[in-house]
């Protein structure tokens, strides 16, 4: 593959809050050569309590805003935006764009042995089943138990995530699932990696967790290759952090997840976009 | 006071979500005849964790949207909006805007004997220091003690006020305060009377609580005697509400919390004004 003066274009990565740089970490790991430009909507976080056409007005802005900084792909970090609004938007844009609720899927159908399936997520991700219609068109007699955990994002937002307190919420959301005998379970909201010690050991071993975002970098690198878009430049890469709130929270967040200092993140006004 | 045409205009009430209900009802129950135009930003909820530049804009948007609704005078049944933006849009707007932070401190410095007075909010409310500055501009030697308890909005909105998880946060939040000799506590926060039970058992009854919304509805009255707009057609009242998302949940929620069908709730995209 020849080197394209495009390839250095930066990935754009977004998601409502903190939870997506879950899923930056794993293309920073798998990809260690791409640019990555961040955004966190924290002016609207959380998304998952909000309807289809707010989330779809939402990514469309974000993507403009991305395009701007120049991206040559975008990836939905967050399994809301992936479950109500990629359709749409890879319909509106000329670059390629992924979500993370088709990587998360197969991994889940590839790791399942029994054919039942836990997904837990907001609201609006298991409300609109796309979890499900994406597992069955990969396993047909697959069994999808989806479980919305409203509280989650609240909760790993105000840093909760190793609270007793968060242990009582889990309980509370994921006992019934429990009580089923899905042998693999999808944390299918970029923030629930945050909380995945607590889910593990509620699970126990019988259990497989499954985290999109470690797949969702393997799809990256996919379209990537297949679009000649992988960055050869062999310089190290950087990376840009935009949010639609003051940064000082964020920054603060971030620093917890991201294994360097996230010291430049600029705050910008997202409705303009 | 004569019949003037703009009396029977409505007054506008705005809040992020459901929070500001409570203090719709307060008005419903002080002031029958006065109309009322209610908006929820459950687009853009919760305001607590945002910054006052984004509070600001939220507010001014949401002003905007309520002239358009031909309102004679505002509300803002939200603490964070009330600590945060108040100044700001009383100097854009030429008609009367109250906020609930001033009746609130007014109340708690009438209660008050020890004079030693607590303060629960969102992070920016306690942050901006308002209740602060206002009670002891009323009392000089009063000790204010604010606390954020960030997960309070959430609770509420995801339908846990009675939850015994709520107990629990309610500990975690408020164990400090209570080890101190504050004899009145501010509910200072729209969404937190919908926990006043459980905050009312755990302080037992030797801490006064006091809701601004009660002392806002009689602000309100003041207010509007003062500019001769009260309405006195004699005709019932109407109550128009408005959301920034879907309407479904907020309307559920609108029927726990007032005395009557809340049926047409309109959304609209509060991003255009």
């Amino acid at each position: 593959m020849g080197i394209n003066c495009k390839n250095t274009a930066p990935v754009g990565v977004f998601d409502s809050g903190v939870g997506g740089l879950t899923v930056a970490r794993e293309i920073m790991r798998q990809l260690p050569e791409e640019n990555i430009v961040y955004f966190g909507d924290t002016a609207r976080v959380p998304y998952g309590s909000k309807s289809k056409n707010n989330i779809i007005r939402f990514s469309r802005q974000i993507i403009r805003f991305l395009k701007n900084k120049n991206v040559k792909a975008v990836v939905i970090a967050c399994n809301t935006a992936s479950a109500l609004a990629l359709e749409a938007v890879q319909k509106e844009f000329d670059i390629p764009i992924i979500g993370v609720i088709v990587p998360g899927a197969r991994a889940a159908v590839r790791e399942t042995r029994n054919g039942k399936i836990g997904v837990a997520g907001t609201e609006g991700t298991i409300r609109s089943e796309t979890y499900n219609k994406v597992i069955k068109s990969l396993r047909e007699d697959a069994v999808v138990i989806g479980q919305p955990c409203p509280l989650f994002v609240p909760l790993v937002e105000e840093g909760f995530a190793k609270h007793r307190i968060t242990k009582e919420v889990i309980d509370i959301y994921l006992s019934d699932m429990r009580n089923t005998d899905i042998d693999t379970l999808i944390l299918g909201c970029t923030h629930y990696p945050l909380l995945r010690s607590g889910v593990m050991e509620y699970f126990g071993d019988a259990v497989h967790i499954v985290n999109p975002a470690y797949e969702t970098a393997i799809d990256l690198k996919n379209v990537l290759e297949e679009n000649g878009l992988v960055n050869s430049s062999g310089q190290s890469a950087v990376y840009e952090f935009y949010v639609s709130d003051t940064a000082e929270k964020f920054t603060e967040f971030a620093n917890q997840i991201l294994p360097y200092d996230v010291a430049a993140t600029k705050q910008i006004n997202i409705e303009e976009y």
